[in-house]
């Protein structure tokens, strides 16, 4: 492929780690009192390079496409529900836009391949959709590759473009797409080399029927392209032209040394991809929650990372990143003004 | 005794309930997708008696007061410490003073019975802070009881007092107090008939040697107040004054059908006993995370609920409490903005 993907190097710094330490231990709590919101802490501290990071401007883009492979009867609602659903994160009625709203968290959806019309070709793209449509829908990969290598490397350079535009220092990762468990759960079984019985679940709510139906679909689509195993062929033949977005805003914004705040199963599998191609990206990675979508967990323990929620949500649309998203800012906060033992004049431990 | 508790009402009412979960479940959004924040919304629906409930003026109180078993070496942490936090709770350097600045929850100290004095006598009392003191500190319960009966009444009737003064219909429990740890595991021993090993942890951070030894220290205590069972005398017995005065402040504020958003180890101890006095109580406590302090969750096991957090946390002032707030405010918000099906042309499930 021609595409120029940003080089993710290491943020490893032991000198300022061991300041951020220090610091962390001298506030006034006794030593580790605050638990996982300490390792948060001293992530963003190292992603921001700074004793006291600030979080700035935080932008969640929901990536939106739809899937060829939604024919096969793999999800619980009809193919319309995508654009539908962009169009009610556009009037602020869906659980994203509300989270978004009343947090302060810049919403954006990018419309990388629905199949619908948002405007009049004439027309300006509306207020809160970024409009970098590959195509309407990807090609059923029950039969065909997904997208062909160059709608994957658009759509990809997309993300990097756009990403490299966003003011602020966070990018929090949403999605929206009927069938995309669907090619999430094929990328995990690829990459992870697991079977895609482990790899499948209800997602929007299929009953075990479904989910049977669901997993032999994708047991054929993963036969039908036996020897598909580069992360970006991977992507190309079962993914989505929203995940290949996102896959690219990932990247340039791991190059930025933004804050990468991480959803659910389909931003997961993303992720998957991003590690495999750059290791580092997962040091500017935080992750949201643990989604009830059940092989999110696999994925989880993949990575060897642990998220801040497990509240057994599996909505998507970014909606676990932004309730994640004030333990981010409290991790700040707590950075920039708790007082140490000594400032505060508190004794410290017998 | 002669204090007269608020009498606590069941809130079930099946026809709001159901009310509640048709809309819950007809939002634009899979069924059942936002897992424990449906839980949530519904309890806070039945609580403020409305579908769209609204949390308004969140008072987080953090009752602070000095334990005269301090004197036997069960802390980590000198007895200066808990007027020293106080402090440094008012200059705005602890946990709890940057998460409710930053989340606007209004923050007071309520002195309930802390050995200093924090004004002059012939002072008003400084903005921030309280000033219930019953005495300085309890008596050392291994020789005494903590408090007589007639400082417990009083200590109670403070908290009475206090919450039905407060705006808002949201109360946040934090507490300081040197030995805390210590009063709460001799409760919990004595409430749930469990081994004082099964109740005792590392307080503030205890060695393996600190913890044998504030065993043998409880376990002793226990055996000196042997026919202590009811909840009020275990309360008067073992207890701290900040923790009869937060007892009072959560009868009265479940009475007035507040939200009440319970902390850690040693505010789930003041529950224990609300629970024993009036179960109701339960059903307006929204419990926030599940501490490290590791009888934390046999505690929370007896009373058969789920936190809303895990992220190993054990610093007490409410700091969990008030981590967790964001996540109350956005149940509240689903509620109140999120969109129907039917409201946004969203198709239903297939």
């Amino acid at each position: 492929m021609n595409l120029q993907l940003p080089v993710i190097d290491s943020i490893a710094d032991t000198e300022l780690e061991a300041r951020l330490q220090y610091k962390i231990n001298h506030l006034t709590k006794p030593l580790g009192s605050l638990g996982q919101i300490e390792a948060l802490a001293l992530q963003l501290g190292l992603i921001c390079q700074s004793e006291s990071p600030h979080l700035v401007e935080p932008q969640l883009l929901v990536f939106a496409g739809d899937h060829g492979l939604a024919q096969q009867g793999v999800s619980a609602y009809p193919g319309d529900v995508t654009w539908q659903m962009v169009e009610n994160f556009l009037s602020g009625g869906a659980c994203v836009s509300v989270l978004c709203k009343n947090q302060n968290i810049a919403l954006n959806v990018v419309d990388c391949g629905v199949k619908h019309d948002f405007h009049e070709p004439n027309q300006p793209p509306r207020k809160g959709l970024l409009h970098y449509k590959i195509a309407y829908g990807t090609q059923d990969s029950s039969r065909y590759s997904a997208m062909t290598y160059e709608q994957c490397q658009n759509a990809i350079q997309n993300g990097m473009t756009l990403a490299a535009q966003l003011p602020g220092n966070v990018l929090l990762l949403g999605e929206m797409g009927i069938g995309n468990t669907s090619a999430a759960s094929l990328i995990m079984s690829r990459m992870l080399q697991l079977d895609i019985a482990q790899c499948t679940g209800a997602g929007t709510g299929l009953d075990s029927a479904g989910i049977t139906h669901k997993t032999n679909v994708l047991r054929q689509v993963l036969e039908r392209h036996l020897h598909v195993t580069q992360p970006l062929d991977v992507l190309a033949t079962f993914g989505g032209f929203e995940m290949a977005c996102m896959l690219g805003a990932v990247l340039q914004a791991a190059h930025e040394r933004r804050v990468i705040v991480v959803d659910g199963f389909i931003t997961t599998a993303v992720i998957l991809l991003a590690h495999a191609l750059q290791p580092y990206v997962l040091q500017r990675c935080v992750f949201a929650h643990r989604s009830d979508e059940r092989a999110h967990n696999l994925m989880l323990q993949h990575l060897q990372v642990k998220p801040l929620l497990d509240l057994g949500m599996r909505l998507g649309e970014g909606s676990g990143a932004a309730m994640a998203w004030p333990l981010l800012l409290s991790a700040s906060h707590i950075m920039q003004e708790m007082a140490s033992f000594a400032a505060a004049g508190v004794d410290e431990k017998l």
